[in-house]
């Protein structure tokens, strides 16, 4: 049983009105799917009690209409949805967790990774405490509920004193719905509002503009908010210096629509093209990018070139859970179902294909191979990112370093295999001028291994205090 | 959110061989499902890990030929079947509970309520502790988490000494499988063994017959026993006075096949018919029994009063899990396709019915006018146990005091209530003859009100003392 | 594709006034749950469109509320439970079967086998007919479609006149539904009424006592009736001589609670219980049967001989599709789960045991086996029918003669393969006297090779003309 | 009951070695998913017997490894993706249709509506024939297995001598797969071939692609072809004048990766791009397409005209079967939910939107609105098909002639309706021009009303003999 490593997204709302949450976690939690796809959970209040719905699978898998009528009419509501890394995919390994606790009931959601959770839960079990999932965000719960402070930011504060590593959180108990960064900042939060006063918390702004909120601000490194009948309240913490939004929620992760930090993920991602046309330029006669994510990227390396934009690649939109069977022919058509190409583009022609990363380089061999099928003349590749070389210790599940195609090799062997004509990555400092005007700096670590803080000590980090009736 | 009162099955394997216990499990706990069909789980392990399947539903629901797979060759099993009285009834509340702790992992199964769970709780939780579902078995699991003793063993009797209520346990950790009983003895649990050292513990011996093994003995009240590599191991525990198995296991909840405490099941309920007739007797045509609990107490009040046995309801086999509509004719229908007459049977007779209980009496009206629509000339009932006067605290599920029948008025007035020519209870002494050998006492709570503890009393009784890691 | 041989049952409503057909069809269905568990279906009609739901499993499988609610408020209902005996067993093979034809909807519902279907349908075939599903209902469907006969009794005539084999059928056009039932009556169907002159017919008078309604009559031998707007109406055909009905039907297939052709099931199980105790005595300390269906006959047998009454064998009643592994080990406790022995009714006694019918003689050779591992000194039993020597071609699913116990050796053969100190079993004169009265004869074709037809003929015998639109 | 009017994919192989059919047929059927997601099927066959699986839902919900399991390993596979735009959606209206004939199994998959099934279908129900689907496929059976011609082919003729509207088929018998495509060519069907002689059929070529074989040729309209043992054979049947491939495959509904007739699809829309630039130039400071169909076409614009091309607006990726609760708010973040709008794309920018089409125009009322909230300074449409005026009677769902948006008003008045600075079609004639080099002519009926084939005139037309046994 190991912990998870996850990248989720998360969604609170306090409403002000007759307005349903249910109705609004819905929806937002929809708009939220790209973050996670393996399970869906809402949680929703009176202020007394609280009722859960959740389960392994899509949003509109795990929410039909009799689970919808069932959270109807509740001002409190926090959602998650869950990508899962390892472990067992079953309903206990999803959220939103629901406790008891000494002050009613306790309910947490959580996008991110801990960097000590081994060492917090190995203290919390020698102490008696018991693990019932498989996730690191129940050691969050159990610090909460073993705080001594006297109201929930204060326990809150004390939980994140404690704990190391990447943390967007939404937080329901019986009077207030919170938002917590962690203090690098590495995970995105930030804060809607709706005309009657309701507040809303969210992973990215693209889940306010389908509920019709507003954007009010994103919530910064170290903070909490509380959003309850008394309004939005702000309980910063001391940020961490070293720290910064992880930059892959820009080049890849988030949906173009959001805006993170300040910048528009799709503005960057078109800056992040315009870069590498002047960094890494090539005589071409097409400009492509790879569905869905390169797309924007491609469109600056065309604006800047000004070498024609086109599509070559067609991306299959109706791809269910396709079962696979063993041998070598099915796994050819699996690849080919998701991604064909546009001959008629390709043929005779230089193409110049955008892509925005390259991880384990498999799928880069096979698009090059079907560009070559189809008639391209030369094939170059330009990615909108440095290469990937170190693991991602914060939520992004990345695979074992050896897999890394640019983890132990020079671009020109990465080319060969890859059996392009050119092969060119933004650098790292371009790629930063692309996200230029965040409001806290960047997480780097998977490009140059500088991580916001030493994961060697931070593991070993854990001072935990018995708790007892009376208090310290 | 309460806690739930529960009736249910427990199961487990220590396998000294390669036999499945999975396999075992799944034969074992349909042969339990009497006891509850709201869920069922089992949990295996090889000593190192844990591998849990559960769900809502009948055992044949929730174990599929892909879930048998998954749990197949490990040599460690538990597992249970939920009657579910009332709570959210959703996979989070089904049992085995599996949690982390200190040296692995902790599994429970339970059958049984506990009397002071909720001061237990409310004590835990002040001093930090998490509560993830709605079942009092988790506190079980806490308290035993939390002790300092130095085997579990040792964890379990602590346990026991601040835990007030019913209980039939069977734990497994890294290296054995554990099965206890409360020191009053509410709750059976029994010992199995195969001729090749395999050892089962079983709430009822039918599921040792279904498997193959052979009855080996009750567990004692009080008594702690472990299944493992060492064999069959025994921890006893002070018994607590007052107490002994549930005398209602006897009337109508265990199976007739079962052996409890030295006496068997049905020899009792035939006992307890002859008994019957002789405080009762009544002239009739045809003796019948109210299928299926009842039919054995029928036989035996034939076989002592000389009137012949016959058929006289029918019970339809096939009912699932029937949808009502609103409406006094859909509520006819669905008792009518339950419980059928055979009219050439009652047709100008006096008939003697035999029932095993009358809790709320609405059935008994109801087939009275059946019979007596079906042309009988007299409708005399026996009750081979006295009235449900109070209700139960230590797992069954019984109604409301204000809802019982047999608790504010006399028997002429029930008779009068029920439209019936005669009615006569079995009375407590005479119950208590038919089980006589037992090897403890009865708990004759629900029928006199004598409860084997002082419930005001034990309901506050907490003594708990936060862990810390030095031990005490 | 070979037709499927099929033993279900059918129910149909002409409904007087507002009370829901639907309703009554699902609960009348589930009280015919016992005549087949593999599929199920209604279709409904206000007259002019019908409305189907059908689909594989259990009634309360197929119907939710969401399929009731759609089916409510209809006048015209026919519905059918299906056992499949071979065949593909997915939704396009069950029933009832809608189609369009000349006037309107056409929807049949069928228990019984044709004799002569594969010849039908060649001939069919051979001018251009088409056929969609595996089931010998779909004959009969076409053979009306395509009668020039001026109205729908005119037609069913007609394709009676050319079909050979047991049917009992109900039909549902735009103004009736329709019973049928075969020129030899081998199949059961019966007329109920109910006091606002809604008209029922089912397989079984059981279902009637469900929903409340009187029973009227049987349908007699060849007979159509229908019932509608304009009452019950009779359309009698010629009936055949030599037929009578499925003596199986009182020996084991319907429910106790029925009366066939003016003949109580119960009533004809007690008296050939009696039979059988003149014809076959023996000495022993206690008569028991197996349950369910031969209770009733070994309650005759104890009557009639003087030997006490009892249980011995415990039926487990919560069997759900149980998933059996390979392997010996796992196939024994299948059984075991099924059927379970009172030891202590058993140990040191001689016991009778009395069984309905033995086909292959699996179940009888474990059973015995149970009974002298329990501690029995002697097993003796008795059957309430003759040995099954012949297959059945009218809808029974007989398995091939080789594997018919009773069919190719001596009654002491048997014997001495089941490990019987004594058996026996009621002659077939014998069965007859247990069911006199009944209002026409029996097809003992099982038994003796008797059919009422003779099957080499029939199965060769088909006559169809072409339709034309002018008519002949 | 009605005919449903549909638009479907179809597929069929003939496999001459060992690869496996039904794993290419799930990998094809995935990639015709875009054609009809509503249900799924094949049939396989050794030549003996067919196995069929079909049900509800898209081809990842129809087939699992046990489904495909159970069809592996036969030489012949047709297969059908369902679009279900009227009628009850369960598995007796999906396809393929299996039917048993004169000689053996006969299975259809049929894209295309028939204009005389109702005529046909009378006359066919006044001879007898019962229909059992609600499917006009149903009616293409009957005509092919009612026919006297000595052979497929010349069944498949006669049916086609007597049927109009549009179809392509693929048809299986015991010998051969057929591939026939109406004698107007209005849906399209295409050949592949894969180097160890297997031939496959498919609505699409974009699915040969996936299973790796090489594109052969289209079917000719009015063509039978039959794949088999023999290898490829073609059977022409006489064309018909004035009909011609569906101008909307190009438009809207083939993936841009087919050919189809010789034309490109990516290429046809980039072509009327570009044209529509030349005939409705607009001053615009971007060019966006609305995703995804329309991006192709605004690709050709922003070429042809010089404005920058660039993203507007993002489609969700994850919507499922998202439930609408009632109400306007629900309404409007279901919209949202679709489609949202790259604010800093539009800001203060005068934006042109192209689009493939407009038919109520509900969707571009909501688009132009979300631009304007955005703050575009200008917002104008272009649309890369002429008007919809006129309903297709040949297999695509259109609404209502009264819904169509452009058939009874100016485009002036539409420009208001939709909110918009200026809005232009493509011509007609623009639109023919983009598809040149098609090999056949071109179906323009929806925008012109100049059908193939006079509707009323064919929708009377039935000339059926009745089949006998010695033929004509």
């Amino acid at each position: 049983m190991g912990y998870l490593a996850e990248e989720c997204g998360v969604f609170g709302v306090y409403n002000n009105t007759a307005i349903d949450s249910a109705q609004m976690g819905y929806f937002a939690l929809q708009a939220l799917q790209h973050r996670g796809q393996d399970g869906a959970g809402m949680v929703v209040s009176d202020g007394k009690h609280a009722a859960l719905v959740k389960n392994i699978g899509l949003v509109t898998d795990v929410f039909h209409p009799g689970e919808l009528d069932a959270l109807s009419g509740k001002k409190y509501m926090i959602g998650h949805v869950r990508y899962a890394t390892s472990g067992a995919t079953n309903v206990l390994n999803t959220q939103p967790l629901v406790m008891r606790y000494q002050d009613g009931f306790l309910a947490l959601a959580h996008n991110g990774h801990l960097v000590n959770s081994k060492a917090l839960s190995r203290s919390l079990r020698d102490i008696g405490v018991l693990f019932q999932t498989d996730m690191d965000t129940e050691v969050l719960a159990h610090l909460i509920a073993r705080s001594h402070a006297a109201d929930m930011p204060g326990k809150i504060a004390e939980m994140m004193a404690v704990v190391y590593g990447s943390y967007a959180l939404v937080i329901m108990d019986r009077n207030h719905v919170y938002g917590v960064r962690d203090p690098w900042g590495i995970r995105p939060l930030c804060i809607g509002r709706m005309e009657n006063g309701t507040y809303i918390l969210s992973s990215e702004s693209c889940a306010l503009d389908v509920i019709g909120a507003q954007f009010v601000r994103d919530v910064a490194p170290g903070e909490i908010v509380s959003i309850g009948p008394d309004g939005l309240r702000s309980y910063p913490q001391p940020q961490r210096s070293g720290g910064g939004i992880c930059l892959f929620e820009y080049v890849y992760f988030a949906r173009p629509d959001s805006t993170i930090d300040g910048v528009s993920v799709y503005e960057s991602r078109f800056r992040a093209g315009q870069l590498l046309a002047q960094v890494a330029p090539v005589e071409a006669d097409i400009v492509a990018g790879v569905p869905d994510s390169a797309l924007s990227a491609a469109q600056g390396y065309a604006n800047a070139s000004g070498i024609p934009y086109g599509d070559v690649l067609v991306k299959n939109r109706y791809i269910g859970r396709t079962f696979i069977q063993p041998g070598q022919r099915a796994r050819e058509m699996a690849v080919r179902l998701k991604l064909s190409v546009l001959r008629g583009q390709v043929e005779g022609k230089r193409v110049l294909l955008v892509d925005d990363s390259i991880v384990r380089g498999t799928n880069s061999i096979i698009i090059a191979k079907m560009l070559r099928n189809a008639g391209a003349k030369e094939v170059h590749m330009r990615i909108s990112s440095p290469p990937v070389r170190f693991p991602c210790h914060f939520g992004i599940n990345t695979p074992n370093q050896k897999q890394l195609i640019g983890a132990g090799q020079s671009v020109e062997d990465v080319r060969k295999l890859l059996g392009l004509d050119s092969l060119a990555y933004l650098p790292l400092e371009k790629l930063e001028e692309s996200v230029k005007g965040s409001s806290c700096g960047y997480c780097t670590g998977c490009f140059d291994g500088h991580y916001p803080m030493n994961l060697a000590v931070c593991r070993r980090k854990c001072a935990l205090q018995p708790k007892t009736k009376e208090g310290r």
